[in-house]
């Protein structure tokens, strides 16, 4: 291989050369196919190289890329605005347009200690969060995001630890049983914010679905209506981050409409342009900006390309072709059909530990014995050994950190394309189904070995 | 005017939508011209409308627009690489991709810390910084910007104050002769990184032309040359933030070639792209990444469209434009005509104070006084008042902090693309002068009104 001076996430490490996309397959240089089971990094939810989305990105580019948001506004930008504010529903109306997850959540953050500081609490500015979750890798994002392998190398420079236990049923953090727990959990907000003062706190932010950070852990019914109660009395804003969970992903538009909670604040990407161009959001509820608007008027804190005409008008036509296209209600049926053919495998692969999820969001935790829940060695490295063999076999997966530490468990996580037939998830079980043989042979065969050396 | 679900910078502020861009031009839905003496948020280097960008990215598209940097790499994003290695010449080798320029300082910011903590001194974590500086505006890259309009609302939540003065001759913020100085602003890191140790010091990040915090301050020479001896001395990492000035923005490729310093990480974001997609780069020299590359070989710190072929495409078809058109040169020679063009100006209205910058990066500070640089009152708003007046005029300019204290200053950017030919220049010159012609009626027209008034 000749000397690269791209930095990819391994050092050094080989990776196929990407020919192009269509659909969910995408293809290397060498001809390979690979089954998208994870679009991208759960983003390309309508599946690649759609033409309906090309034209609207060259129709806009012939008009203008980019223009300033502080000189000009874009019909773009407006009608993608309208549109988040139309699909979202209820109160969610006001879109502030970043470029990324990370920055949609510092966004966020920002505007929820501005609305306080123009109500005349200044003190407001804590932001409190959950373990198991991530919010993102700039600093502001990091400090919220309960992810220990990621926080590791900059801990002296984060400004906050999270102090909330996940929902993470599976291996609840409290050691109780989750029929008679009470939701133990989410009673642990009040008490996180009975010890900082709600005085100095101006958010609680979580994952509705918990992401790579947990495997696509969904939290049991009555634990956002009482994390939202809970924010409620005690002022303080409700951040849903539905950058990973949003338009679609998990069978709701928005996976908090599960279970009928509305944010105060929501943060969206990924999906929102299906990575056909770089554009996040944060959009918030009227309660939310009225303070501002009728105060100092101005939010701190776009970014050069915010609301750029060119990534709205490819964002606002992936939207369309979402909407068009129902592949909200395909999500959950799709996701449905997947879950009952991991499940079978689940029987099959005594490693398979828990299939959980919502739509295409579905997590598969691997354990060393499903009895005792015990996780692999972390030197085994699981996770990888298994996407590994899947780039092989021609699958996509994507990796997610699980197990109390968050250090120790191994996860993954399925998330197809919405688009993706019934035809295509048998194809993706099959290849699956494959991938899993052949880790099982492996450990089977390290076993032995093993055995035969002692 | 309809509602509006868009935020934009000023909440319910009349803003024309744009319809098109060609070179210079900008064109809003009335049909208005106005001539992009900002380049946006100084970005749009190449101009508007170039189908050179577009061909190259309908083509990219085409094949495949996103795919995930853990599973592939790609022809674009290995080319742009490439091409970035060998624009900056020298050592600077290694691109790490990112979508915004806030994006690009934190990825320097923790790469930096993770160099030393693979050579065993993870104590390292801190970045010296100077007042009058703008890093981003992500948490972390707010906590190394000294901006105080920018960082004023969460100032709790920073986690670093800027240490050093900036290199601000017009006013010395350390009062001093420019000639008989020695420049003691320089020698500022030093005693800064005496008093932290430099034992817990992993960096120093500065801007060679200071952008939007100072309006183009461009320091003395032997002012960079001295800063990095200082950087080699204590075994701390020099980061320049060419998120501004890279790319003959300044009229070389890199500002620091001025003063033949070389980086050992480089910030690069806006003209990388012309504004015609979100990218931003961090670039290290291989000094940086060999203890990481011998060591745990992986850097934490990607977002989900780092390096996706889309973006890649577009930026190394704007960087091939740069370098085609050769619009390093062009930047210089423009700049040249502008400055001499300015200065005229200058001589004209009692309220320029000076006229700084290099090649298409150029300041003007505005004085109630010209002798005493007395500045105007901050409530006056100045910049705004002539931006507004350009706006109106088919003019369109950058707003810049200025003044000792980064609150008090009156300044403007006027950084039109690269592309810009001298009948352009000559039709930006007349319509900066008539707009401040306007606002020199304006305010005599204040002072003649109070004059009665009292």
């Amino acid at each position: 291989m000749e000397q690269s001076s791209l930095i990819k996430p391994v050092l050094g490490g080989a990776y196929p050369t990407i020919s192009h996309g269509q659909g969910v397959f995408l293809y290397d240089k060498n001809g390979k196919d690979y089954l998208d089971a994870s679009s991208g990094a759960v983003t390309a939810n309508i599946g690649h190289g759609v033409q309906e989305i090309i034209e609207a990105m060259v129709k806009q580019a012939k008009q203008v890329s980019f223009v300033y948001r502080s000189q000009f506004t874009s019909d773009a930008a407006e009608k993608l605005a309208g549109k988040i504010a139309e699909l979202t529903k209820g109160e969610l109306t006001y879109s502030f347009f970043v470029n990324s997850g990370s920055e949609a959540t510092e966004t966020a953050l920002k505007i929820a200690i501005q609305h306080w500081q123009e109500k005349g609490k200044p003190k407001k500015q804590k932001i409190i969060s959950r373990w198991m979750s991530y919010h993102g890798i700039t600093m502001g994002a990091l400090s919220m995001s309960g992810h220990p392998i990621r926080r590791e190398r900059f801990t002296p420079l984060l400004e906050s630890y999270p102090s909330v236990s996940p929902p993470y049923c599976y291996r609840c953090p409290l050691q109780l049983d989750q029929h008679t727990c009470g939701m133990a959990c989410a009673s642990e907000l009040e008490a996180s914010i009975r010890r900082i003062g709600s005085e100095n706190i101006a958010a609680f932010i979580a994952e509705p679905v918990i992401g790579a950070a947990g495997g696509a852990i969904v939290p049991p019914d009555g634990y956002f209506q009482k994390l939202k109660k809970i924010c409620e009395e005690n002022d303080i804003l409700f951040i849903a981050d539905e950058v990973m969970t949003g338009f679609g992903r998990t069978g709701k538009m928005l996976a908090s409409e599960y279970w009928d909670v509305e944010p105060d604040i929501v943060t969206l990407g990924k999906g929102m342009s299906g990575g056909y161009t770089p554009i996040a959001a944060a959009v918030m509820t009227k309660n939310v900006m009225e303070p501002i608007m009728k105060g100092s008027k101005s939010i701190i804190g776009g970014h050069t390309l915010s609301a750029n005409p060119l990534s709205c008008a490819v964002s606002l036509a992936v939207l369309e072709y979402v909407e068009r296209n129902e592949l909200v209600e395909k999500s959950a049926d799709r996701g449905n059909y997947l879950i009952r053919g991991l499940k079978k495998l689940a029987g099959k692969y005594s490693f398979i530990g828990d299939i959980r999820g919502r739509g295409l969001l579905i997590g598969i935790e691997f354990v060393l014995d499903k009895a005792t829940k015990a996780p692999f060695p972390k030197d085994a490295d699981v996770t990888n050994q298994i996407i590994e063999l899947g780039m092989r076999n021609g699958i996509l997966l994507y990796p997610a950190a699980a197990g109390l530490d968050g250090v120790t468990g191994a996860a993954l996580i399925i998330s197809p394309p919405l688009t993706i037939s019934e035809e295509e998830c048998a194809e993706l079980l099959m290849r699956v189904d494959i991938t899993f043989g052949q880790f099982n042979d492996s450990i089977g065969k390290r076993s032995s070995q093993q055995g035969s050396e002692s």
